[in-house]
C-alpha cells in the first residue's frame, strides 16, 4: 500500500486526505494544530459566478467547475458525519452607485455568455429547467429579495447557483471524515519535505507552503473577519449571501445559523495575525451601508488570517518534483476550490489527470523566473 | 474572634475583606468568579476632579477623598504583593470644540475653588508645593504635552494628581492581599443573605446587588470598553490618560503598559454582557477624533460589563440592618472608591464611622419612597 504524507490541516489538505485514505492510501496528516489557519477564518461563499470579469475565464471556469461539485462532496461529507454545512443557497451582490450597478451588468454579460455545464441552484425555489445563470435586479427586485438592506442599494445581480458553507462545520466534516478513512494526524510542523518517508507528498501548508518550497509563488494575503451574533434587538440576517463594495473595499456578509461572517479586509503585509482597530472600523462601516441594523449585532469575534495568494488568482496544483504534489495559493477560493482541488490532487496521486485543474498547473509561471529552486533538490 | 461574609469579589469587596482580615476578622467571601465583573472591565481613571461639575459638590468630595488615599492604598498593595498597579501619573481632559473648551473652564473654576485636602501629584516633575489643582492649557499646550493628539483639540484641562490604575492587576493584587490575610474565598452564588450564619455581612455584589436585597436603588448601567494594543507601526499611547467627549459621547484613552484602554459606551438596558457592533464602532470612531493613529492599534479584546448604577450617582455604604453593610452602588468610580469605600466599610465593621463617607449613607433616598423592603426582613 502506498504511503502519503499531507502537510498542511486547512480544508485543502483535509479533503485531499481523506479522498486518498479512501483510495487506498495509508495517509499522515502533519499540522501543529488542524483547522486553524486560513479556513478557520473564511466566509464560506462559493460564488466564481458574481466574481467574474471579463478577461479572466480561467478563474470563472475554474470556479464553476468547483462549484458544480460542491453539491455531491458536501452529500458524501453529510453522509459520513452527519453534517450538513450549507448556510445559504443564493449570493446577491448589491451596487450602491451607478457605476458599480454598471459592473452588476458587465459580469452578467460575461459570465452568462459561457457554457458553464452542470450549473444548477440548490435552492427548490428554482425550478431544475430553469437557468442557474446570474440575474440582474433593479432597486425593487432587491428590496422584494432581502428587506433588510440599506436604501442606498440600487440594484442587485442574484446568483440562484452559489450557496454558501459554514467553514468551521467543514473543518469539523472534514476531520471526521479523515478519521474515519484512516488518516493519521500528527501535530506537528514539518521542517523539510525530505524528513518525509513517504511514497508521495502533497503540500497544503496555504500561505506557508513557500517555506517548504523555497521560490513557490504563494505569499499571505492578510484578511480580517467578524463575526457578529444575532440579538433580539436586531433584524434577521439576510437569507442570502450579501456582496457589495463600499468605498472601494469589498465587503460581503454570510449568514450563519445565529448571525452572520462579515468579511474581509485585504492586506499585502506578510505573515501578521493581528486584526488591526482600522480593520474593524472599515468592516462594520463598509457594513453598516449595505446592511443599516448591523449595529445592533452583538460583536462575537474578531480574527484574522493569512490567504494563500498566487501571483494570477489561480491555485497551484500539480507535481514539483517526482514525488510532491503542490496544491496551494488558492487566495480568497480555498473554501470554493476544496471538491476541484481534492478531485485533481486524488487524479494526480493515481497518475491521472484532471482537465478542469489545467489552469492550475505550478508551472505556467516558469517561463518568466526560475520560480523552483526548491525543485531542483 | 468575629466572622464576615463579603457577597462579591469585585474591587469593592476584595478590599473590604482584605482590611477586616487585617483587622482580625475572620473573612470568607464568596463569588462564584472574583474579579470578573466590572471591575475586569474598567478603565482604572482616578479622576474625581476631571470629572467635577458645579453642584455635584458631594461627588468631588467623596471622590477626592478616595483619591487623597491611593498612594497609600496601592503602597500598602506594592508591599505585601510586590505589584505597582499604577498606569499613569495625569489626566488629560480635551476639547474638541468651543462648547467643550467653555466646560473646561466651568470645571477648572469650580474644581480649584474648593478645598481639597491631602492632594498631591504623584508626578515627580511637579514639585510637592506646587499646586495639584487642575490647569487649564491652550492648543499649544495640548500639543506640547501630548503630541499624538489629533489637531481638532483645541484646548485641555490638566489633572497633575490625577492618575490612573491598571484594574486586572489590581484585582490579581488584592487576590494575594486577601490570601495572604486569610481570606477564605468560596467560589459559590449567595442565594440569599439569611444564609449566611456570619457575624457581619458586606454584601458588595455590584449591579448584582438588589437581588439579595430587594429595593435596593442599584441598577446595572451597561458599558462596553476595548483593549487595543500598539503595534510596531503604531504611533506611542499618551503618557496621560486622555478624556474628551466626541459626538456628545464621553470617551476616554487610558494607557496600558503595552497599549490603551478604550471606553466606554453607556447603555441602561439591564444586564447584558453582549459586546455590540454599534458600541465597537461609536468607541473607535470616537477614539480616532482624539488620537488619530489609533487604527494602527492591535484590535485585542472587546468586552462588557455592569455599572452597578446608584440614583444619584454616589455610592450606598453603610448599614442595612443591624448585620449587613452595603458596599454598591459606585456606578463608573468603583476603582477611584475603592479604597475611601474599605476605609468606610472597616470603620463601619468596628461601629465607627468615616465622615467622608457621610454622603454615601443608604439611607439618603428613604424619604421619597419606601426603598429597602428586604431591611424589614
Amino acid at each position: 500500500m502506498r504511503t502519503l504524507a499531507v502537510v498542511g490541516g486547512g480544508v485543502i489538505g483535509l479533503s485531499a486526505a481523506w479522498r486518498a485514505a479512501v483510495a487506498g492510501f495509508t495517509v499522515t496528516l502533519f499540522d501543529p494544530a488542524v483547522g486553524s489557519g486560513s479556513s478557520w477564518v473564511a466566509g464560506g461563499m462559493l460564488a466564481p459566478l458574481s466574481e467574474g470579469w471579463p478577461g479572466e475565464d480561467a478563474a470563472l471556469e475554474f470556479g464553476a467547475a468547483s462549484l458544480v461539485r460542491w453539491p455531491k462532496f458536501a452529500a458524501d461529507l453529510r453522509e459520513i458525519t452527519g453534517t450538513d454545512v450549507f448556510v445559504a443557497d443564493q449570493t446577491l451582490t448589491v451596487a450602491l452607485d451607478a457605476a458599480d450597478a454598471a459592473d452588476l451588468r458587465t459580469i452578467a454579460d460575461f459570465v452568462n455568455a459561457h457554457d458553464l455545464p452542470g450549473l444548477t441552484a440548490k435552492d427548490i425555489s428554482v425550478p431544475p429547467g430553469e437557468s442557474a445563470g446570474l440575474r440582474l435586479l433593479d432597486r425593487a427586485g432587491v428590496r422584494a429579495a432581502e428587506p433588510s438592506l440599506g436604501r442606498g442599494v440600487r440594484a442587485g445581480l442574484l446568483a440562484v447557483a452559489e450557496p454558501a458553507v459554514d467553514n468551521r462545520a467543514l473543518v469539523g466534516a472534514l476531520r471526521t471524515a479523515c478519521a474515519a478513512a484512516g488518516v493519521e494526524f500528527r501535530a506537528e510542523r514539518v521542517a523539510a519535505l525530505s524528513d518525509l518517508p513517504h511514497d508521495r507528498v502533497v503540500l497544503a501548508a496555504g500561505a506557508a507552503a513557500a517555506e517548504l518550497w523555497p521560490g513557490l509563488p504563494v505569499r499571505p494575503v492578510k484578511g480580517e473577519i467578524l463575526r457578529l451574533r444575532r440579538r433580539p434587538s436586531a433584524p434577521t440576517p439576510p437569507t442570502r449571501v450579501i456582496r457589495a463594495r463600499v468605498h472601494g473595499r469589498p465587503v460581503y456578509l454570510v449568514p450563519r445559523g445565529d448571525g452572520i461572517v462579515l468579511g474581509a479586509t485585504q492586506y499585502e503585509v506578510g505573515f501578521d495575525s493581528a486584526v488591526t482597530v482600522a480593520g474593524v472600523r472599515d468592516l462594520i462601516t463598509d457594513a453598516e451601508a449595505v446592511l443599516p441594523g448591523i449595529g445592533e449585532y452583538e460583536f462575537a469575534e474578531a480574527i484574522a488570517g493569512a490567504r494563500p495568494g498566487s501571483p494570477d488568482n489561480l491555485p497551484l496544483i500539480g507535481y514539483l518534483d517526482d514525488r510532491v504534489i503542490v496544491a496551494a495559493g488558492h487566495g480568497r477560493n480555498g473554501i470554493l476550490d476544496t471538491p476541484v482541488t481534492a478531485d485533481a490532487v486524488l487524479a494526480l496521486l493515481t497518475d491521472g489527470e484532471l482537465p478542469q485543474a489545467r489552469a492550475a498547473d505550478p508551472h505556467r509561471f516558469a517561463a518568466a523566473a526560475p520560480l523552483y529552486p526548491g525543485g531542483v533538490r
